[in-house]
């Protein structure tokens, strides 16, 4: 790690796909100005990284049951304003394609291209249930110490 | 821009009255505390911008719709909690109205007078379908490039 | 105040129990690693800080209605996604149990035995008519002038 570099760090707590988005078109902008950024993803923050198809994994009852109501997969994710059941993100998605705005999937793909690191939070995965194959390959899983390493270095700090 | 100054810098994603309270509080306060403050208004953030008057402005019909169902300026924001239809943000304002609090739109001319740097995301305005004129006089228009290179610098930065 | 010691400032506004936990295992552990740590809890979460009996206190008739639907306490706060009329909670609770996560009052307990200092916004604790009284000991009421005095040398700063 250079330590002259600039650090840019995120907890996305939020499963809103526009408060995703925010979050990731910020990491995105920060390590394109050559920032090492880090997205700490956790609680609802971690649908953002799971798959979209249905990946066959023990469970029990309630962790079925969780892993039934959340949203797989980024682009599956509601919005935290005018959500109208699902009508809202198709809205803002054929809007965003017309303004040749990047959709969420995409957007966490460059962040990946780019060397973002994508981390998710271990204890929030275990209480959602959640395995590690059932998120997007890349990510890897830390605790509270990481994120406060990163953060306690960071230029920017923010929690979406 | 004087490099021994403080900054802070303030993403105001959200559209509740109470949250927008918040950030421009903080930001008065660090303007009166002598550090160079910014907010930068993205997705519904940007309604506290609004003006409250209907600007006959050429729109599509997605965004005709956008405009009808987004509060029309700071006074007209719900509350991210005990909204009840509208009717928490009336009984929040007549408690305030008690206690001498200053309500959003004040708190705005307060900001401005201060010479708080009031932005508004370009990326944003353009998927809302907002345009300038709709918008109260003194906003700049910037990108993430603009809020990254404040708050690369800052010394408080928060995503609301 | 030693200055030589990192400094971590969460603002926490959100009266829900998923982002009051984010908010105190993130405090935890900054403390842990010998941060100077400050929550100022203002809007809703200054409901993480109330007794959980009631306290008679003369209040006004708004007062008491903001009392009564305000969650009495960390234990009865809900959660932010999937609250399910108080269902959620209990869900999470006994998942929670399960893994060995320590329950939100008893994140509290341990920032306050960590030396993390609570702090209520004593603009928010008279808007919503809560008393000195009502809430755990050992909180302090300051306002915005102190939080940016804390935030502005802090390290980690986040709006929660």
């Amino acid at each position: 790690m250079a330590d002259n570099k600039k650090k840019t760090t995120i907890v996305l707590f939020s499963g809103d796909y526009d408060k995703a988005m925010a979050a990731y078109i910020i990491a995105n902008g920060a390590a394109a100005y050559d920032h090492e950024v880090t997205i700490f993803h956790t609680f609802w923050g971690l649908n953002a990284l799971r798959k979209d198809e249905a990946i066959p994994v023990q469970k029990s009852f309630l962790e079925k049951m969780f892993a039934k109501m959340m949203p797989r997969g980024a682009d599956k994710m509601g919005l935290s304003r005018m959500n109208f059941a699902g009508v809202g993100p198709r809205l803002i998605k054929s809007v965003m394609k017309k303004h040749h705005t990047m959709p969420l999937p995409q957007l966490i793909e460059m962040a990946q291209e780019q060397g973002v690191k994508l981390v998710a939070c271990q204890m929030t995965v275990d209480l959602l249930g959640l395995t590690q194959e059932e998120l997007i390959e890349g990510v890897e899983f830390a605790g509270v110490a990481a994120y406060l390493a990163d953060a306690s270095e960071g230029n920017v700090n923010l929690f979406i």
